[in-house]
C-alpha cells in the first residue's frame, strides 16, 4: 500500500499544481499548457523537489500523450482538410523543410554537433501544435476564416510530416549511421502503415460504426474508440513508428458522423484527467541550471529566433498571393510548437542522443513559441479584421474581434 | 520505449478481453463485471498467461478502483438516503452483522483459522455492491419502488459500514493482535475523518460549487471533482483508512445539484477507460488450481450458501412487515458482493493475512453471488409486480417489467 500512497500523493501534487498554474495562464490569456509545464518545473527537482521521477509516472505520461494525440486526431476531419487543398499542403511542406534545415544546420555547422543530434534538432523544430493554434482561433471565434482553415490543415499535415520525420530520424539515430536501406525500410513501413490504416482501417471503422447501437453515444462507442487507440498505439512501435503516431492515426480513422461530438466529449474527460500528468512530467525534466551558462542562453535565443522566422517565412513564401497580413497570419499560426517539439526532444533525451542542455533549449523554444504566438496572432488578426471592416465600411468586422462566447 | 510498448500491449489485451467478455455477459443478461473478471482469469497466468503481473498495472488498477468508488459516491445522494430512513439502516446493520458473524465464525470455529484470517473473512462477506444492484433495478425500470430505494439506501450504508469494518479489521490484522486501544484509535480516526469530511468538506464543496462558472459543466467542475478525489484518496491512508474509503467520501461530498448528471457522465468516461483494468487485474490473481482440492471446493460452496442466506435473512428479519415477497426482494437485492468483497480479499492477500486458497474462495463467492442475484431479483420482482397487478386489476404492473428504454 505504501508505494500506492506515495504515487497518489505525487499525482495529487502534480494535478493540483498543473491545474492551478494552467488556470493562472488562462487568466493571463495564455494557453493552459504553458502553466502545466511551468508547474512541472516548479514542483520538479529543479526548484521545490516535491515530485521525484518514477516508472509509474513515466508510463502514465506516455499513456496521457497517447490520449492527447488520439483526441487531436479525432478532431481532424480528413475531408475538410482536403478542401483547403494545395495551399495548406504547401504551407505545411515549406513549414517543415525550412525549420528542419535551420535546426539541423545550426547544430551541424553552427555548433559542430554529430549528425544524429543535428537530425533530432531539426525534427524538434518541425511540428506545429494543432491543439494550441486551434484553441486560440476558436477562442477568438475565427475558426471559419479561410486563413484559419489553412492553418489548421497545414498544422495537421505538419503533425503527420513531423511525426514521420521523427520516425525516420529516430531510426537513423538509433542505428548510429545513415543507413539508406534502413531509411527506405522505415519510409516503406511508414507508408504501408499509413496506407493500411487509411485504406483498410477507415472502411472497417465505418462498418463497425454502422453496427453500433445508435440512439446514444454510450459505452460501446467509447470502447471501440479506445480499443482502436490502444491497438494502433501498441502496433505502431512494432514497425518502428512512435506509439503517438499510432494514436494520432487511430483518431483520424475514428469518424462517427453525428456521434463524433459526443465521443470527443467523452475522450475530453479522459484527457482532462490524464494529460496534465504528461505536461507536468515534461516540466519536471527541465533542468534550470542548464540556462546558467551564457552559451546555452545564447543558443536558446538563436534557436528561438530561427523557430519563429522559419514558420512565418513559410507563410510568406507559399501564401504571398493572399496578401501581407493574411500570409503573416498563416505563418504566425504555425509558430507554436506546444507538446510536439517537447515529445521529440524527450525521445532524443531518453535515447541518449541529445543532452540535457539541448533538451532544455528545445523545451524553452517550445514553451516560448507557445507563449508568444497567441498574442502576435491576436494583433495580426485584429489588424486584418479592422482592414476588412474599413473596406466593407461597416463595424461588423470589429465586432468579430470579440470572443465567441 | 520497450517497457512502454510491453505495457501498451498488456493494456490492449486486458481492455479488449474485458470488454469482449463483459459484452458476452451483458448479452446473457449478466453484469459486465463478471465478464471482466473472467477475462482476467483467462488471460492471466492460470490459463493463457498472456499478461504478467507488473507494478504499473497494479498501481493503475488501484487508481481505477479509486475512480470507481468515487463514481459510486457521486451517485449517492445523502438526502435521498435519509428519507428511506430507519428501514434501510436496519437492513444494512443486520446485513453486515449476520454475514460478518457467519464468515468469521466459519473460519474461527469451522476451519480453526487464526483471528486475523477470521476477521478478514468476515469483512469480505459484509459489503453489498451498490453498482450492480442499482444497475439491475435501473435496467428493469424499477428504481423508484419503495423496495428499490430501501435496497439502495441499505447498500450504501452497507458500503460505508463494510469499509469501516475493513479499516478496523486491517488495523487489527496488521498489528498482529487485538489491540483495543488501537481499535479505539482506528474508530476515533475513522469517525473524525468521516465527521470532518461531511461537516467541513460538504459546506466547503458547496461554497466552491457556487463559485464555479455555471453555464456548462466544463473542465473546471471536473477538475474540482478529481482534485477532491485524489486529495481524499491520498489523505485517507495517512490516518489508516483505505484510499478507496477516501475516494468514496470524496464522491459523497461532491454534490453539484443540476450539474451532477453532467459530471457523472464525465467521470463515467474516465471509469469506462480505467475500471476494466481493475477487474481484469483482479481476475489475473485468481489461481484456478486452488479449486482442484475437494476441501477448497467444499469451503467455497459453504461460504457461498452462508453469503446468500445471511443477506436474505437480514431482509426477512428487518423488513418482515412489508410482506414475504417485498422482504425477500430487499434481501436478494443485498446479495451481490461485486467488487467490494474482492477488494477486501485482495487487501488481505497483499497483507499476507489470507492465503491464495481463501482468496480464491472469496473471489468465487463474490463472482457467483453477483451472477446469481440478478436472475433471482428478476423472478421475485416479476412475481411481486404480477401480484400487485392482480390486486389493482390492471395490466400496468406487468408492463413495468419491461426495461425502461
Amino acid at each position: 500500500m505504501d508505494g500506492t500512497t506515495e504515487v497518489l500523493t505525487a499525482l495529487l501534487i502534480m494535478f493540483a499544481a498543473a491545474k492551478a498554474l494552467g488556470y493562472v495562464m488562462e487568466r493571463l490569456n495564455q494557453p493552459a499548457v504553458v502553466g502545466e509545464i511551468l508547474a512541472g518545473v516548479i514542483i520538479g527537482p529543479s526548484v521545490l523537489g516535491l515530485v521525484q521521477a518514477s516508472e509509474f509516472i513515466d508510463i502514465l505520461a506516455e499513456l496521457a500523450v497517447i490520449v492527447l494525440l488520439f483526441r487531436v486526431g479525432l478532431e481532424v476531419n480528413l475531408k475538410d482538410m482536403m478542401e483547403v487543398g494545395l495551399l495548406a499542403l504547401g504551407v505545411a511542406v515549406v513549414g517543415v523543410v525550412l525549420p528542419f534545415i535551420a535546426g539541423a544546420g545550426l547544430v551541424a555547422w553552427g555548433i559542430n554537433g554529430d549528425l544524429p543530434v543535428a537530425l533530432f534538432m531539426g525534427a524538434a523544430m518541425v511540428a506545429t501544435s494543432v491543439g494550441i493554434t486551434a484553441r486560440v482561433l476558436s477562442d477568438m471565434g475565427q475558426l471559419q476564416r479561410r486563413e484559419s482553415r489553412t492553418i489548421l490543415g497545414a498544422a495537421v499535415i505538419d503533425d503527420v510530416l513531423g511525426l514521420l520525420v521523427l520516425a525516420m530520424v529516430a531510426s537513423i539515430a538509433v542505428s548510429g549511421e545513415v543507413s539508406w536501406s534502413d531509411l527506405g525500410i522505415t519510409i516503406g513501413a511508414t507508408v504501408a502503415f499509413v496506407a493500411a490504416v487509411l485504406l483498410l482501417g477507415r472502411p472497417l471503422m465505418a462498418s463497425i460504426a454502422r453496427r453500433l447501437p445508435h440512439p446514444e453515444t454510450g459505452p460501446a462507442t467509447l470502447f471501440v474508440a479506445l480499443l482502436v487507440m490502444l491497438g494502433l498505439s501498441a502496433l505502431a512501435p512494432l514497425i518502428g513508428l512512435a506509439a503517438i503516431v499510432g494514436a494520432f492515426f487511430a483518431g483520424l480513422i475514428v469518424e462517427l458522423g453525428d456521434r463524433q461530438p459526443a465521443l470527443e466529449k467523452q475522450v475530453d474527460s479522459i484527457s482532462e484527467f490524464l494529460v496534465p500528468f504528461f505536461f507536468v512530467s515534461v516540466g519536471t525534466k527541465v533542468e534550470l541550471t542548464a540556462f546558467t551558462s551564457r552559451e546555452t542562453l545564447g543558443l536558446t535565443v538563436l534557436v528561438l529566433v530561427l523557430a519563429m522566422i522559419t514558420k512565418v517565412a513559410a507563410g510568406w513564401l507559399v501564401a504571398f498571393r493572399s496578401g501581407w497580413l493574411s500570409s503573416t497570419l498563416i505563418g504566425v499560426g504555425m509558430m507554436p510548437r506546444g507538446e510536439v517539439g517537447i515529445i521529440v526532444a524527450l525521445m532524443g533525451l531518453s535515447l541518449g542522443i541529445i543532452d540535457q542542455n539541448l533538451y532544455s533549449v528545445v523545451v524553452a523554444m517550445s514553451i516560448i513559441t507557445t507563449i508568444v504566438a497567441p498574442p502576435i496572432l491576436k494583433v495580426v488578426l485584429s489588424r486584418l479584421m479592422a482592414k476588412e471592416a474599413q473596406h466593407s465600411g461597416g463595424p461588423t468586422g470589429v465586432e468579430q474581434v470579440k470572443p465567441a462566447q
